[in-house]
């Protein structure tokens, strides 16, 4: 069966006050659709499971949020992780609990605050990287056809061609210079990584036994609890101890198994104002803006989110950031949107 | 006795989100003291006259943020304007009202939203208006020094001296250009029009009486009713049918017995976003910032208003104005801030 896991322990601080330490990103309707990230995350993969086999990875504080967010989900399937571990323990939980209800599962890990544009376009590729896990040692990676030399995303070198367009992946490439990034996207064969995993639980299972002995036996002590009244009390005990990893420096870089599948769907990780601003719709002075009775005048390059303000009114701004979220107000130039961080210490 | 009238009828909506019509700038705690601009201006005429002979005059709809803010001022001094007329029926109002209680009132008209800094010099300075009007037909209109060749304020050009510092007025001029403003100034014989007046009742009732015959004949028919329970109703049938007009119209321009005394003591009428940014202090980068939890960086020559929010960043903003109340925000460069009425339309 196909089990999807939403990592969705992220704060959000670079997107203050939109999203804050008690309502991070994940949980907030960033677009104005009317729905929130993670929502739109699990209608994103409904085809393609029943919601029983959807797992949510969050902080503790964030479940009230999660089961409000997501009434249909089944509350056992709300994994709180006691302490922020990085991704390799996170993922490491959902998959030996997911293990001991279906030994055969065949696991998709996503981020919960993505962008997919294309969603029918976004199925099918994940359908057939589901397709190629499904047995064997295979891990599948998906990785984005770029279409601008981006310096925020990490890189997927795509080596041979495995099956039904699947590659291998040759590398991982960190975060390019802006020349760099150039090249690849010049060369063609680089993809973004949208830190979107697929997998069968033994692949991933074995992986993490082979290179991360020390979780994986943390894993193995914890599961004894698991679906039984001591759950909670075994992982708040063992959980924070486990190494902070990445399920990318734990796994991905070091497995010989790992392949891509290249996807073009429209895909974001909404990881900055500006890259918010390249998905909203734009006025004719360019524009982004979400919420009701915003009004702009003379404003330019602007992006204004406040979907909760009775009334905004702007005038002569250029290039801002202005954010409006119960009482709490932002108002940045884009190009310091690096610094929103550190203004809100 | 001394009356003191304060009219406070005004829907602030150059002030807007700070001020607005059903919360204007009189109500409010401007300046960030913890005191309404009409609580400053009880307090300010406070040694002058008791509570008792103080009277608002405000449209039906404030009654409730007076009382509540004046919590010491009888009931029955409050007296609520069935629809805006200006303020000659306004005042008229308030003294036909006054002299059936007392005949031999001698009574201050004050705005109820004008900033003094010096408020003992303003208290000497109203004192000495009193006693030059306590018999006799005089009225007197507090004129103030002027500092800077201001165009946003009528001005009074002084004539000969009458006692005690207090002058004939040769005429009154409207708003000037800047070129006129600075001959003012340096003519040092011109006076900003406060539009604080000092009578006694029989003069002001005399005087519109001769001036606007109309306006005193509806006053006349009103006051049968004043004190009695059927006070509300004919105020309400009689008072919207007076004619809109000013008491500078109606009797300042037109009467030969009105003189001005000079004033020096730190008056503003707060009319503007940048009169309240000259009254505020400022930091190093020339920015006046009203409310707590408000961080800037690299913001030059801004005012910033928003006591009731729990957190205001602000990064790169020059020469504007950002205010936010309850969910309203305003953000408008300060040379564009006569527009702010529009916007908000």
């Amino acid at each position: 069966m196909n089990h999807i896991v939403i990592m969705a322990g992220g704060i959000g601080s670079r997107f203050w006050p939109m999203s804050t330490p008690e309502y991070p990103k994940q949980f907030v309707d960033v677009l104005g659709t009317g729905k929130t990230m993670i929502q739109m995350t699990v209608e994103r993969f409904a085809p393609l499971c029943p919601i029983e086999n959807m797992w949510v990875v969050t902080s503790r504080e964030y479940v009230p949020l999660v089961r409000e967010q997501l009434p249909d989900l089944p509350l056992g399937n709300i994994l709180p992780e006691p302490a922020m571990r990085n991704t390799a323990p996170c993922i490491a939980y959902a998959c030996w609990k997911i293990r001991m209800r279906d030994p055969y599962a065949n696991v998709v890990v996503t981020p919960a605050d993505a962008l997919v544009l294309d969603v029918n376009e976004f199925r099918k590729v994940i359908g057939r990287a589901l397709d190629f896990t499904v047995s064997g040692r295979r891990i599948v990676t998906v990785g984005i056809k770029p279409t601008r030399p981006e310096t925020g995303y990490g890189y997927i070198a795509t080596g041979a061609p495995a099956e039904g367009g699947i590659h291998n992946v040759e590398s991982f490439r960190e975060k390019p210079a802006l020349d760099v990034a150039r090249q690849y996207l010049a060369a063609g064969t680089y993809l973004w990584n949208a830190g979107i995993f697929v997998w069968n639980i033994d692949t991933i299972i074995d992986s993490l036994k082979a290179f991360t002995p020390d979780l994986a036996e943390k894993m193995d002590r914890m599961s004894e609890a698991f679906y039984t009244p001591e759950e909670e009390t075994v992982v708040s005990e063992i959980f924070p101890t486990c190494e902070k990893i990445s399920i990318d420096y734990a796994v991905m870089e070091k497995a010989d198994y790992i392949h891509t599948i290249p996807g073009d769907f429209g895909w974001s990780d909404v990881g900055t104002w500006g890259s918010l601003w390249t998905l909203l719709p734009h006025d004719a002075d360019g524009n982004a803006v979400v919420g009701e009775n915003i009004h702009l005048n003379e404003c330019k390059g602007c992006i204004v989110h406040a979907p909760g303000a009775s009334s905004v009114v702007l005038q002569g701004l250029q290039d801002c950031i202005v954010v409006e979220r119960n009482g709490r107000l932002l108002i940045c130039r884009l190009s310091e949107e690096q610094r929103i961080k550190d203004f809100v210490k």
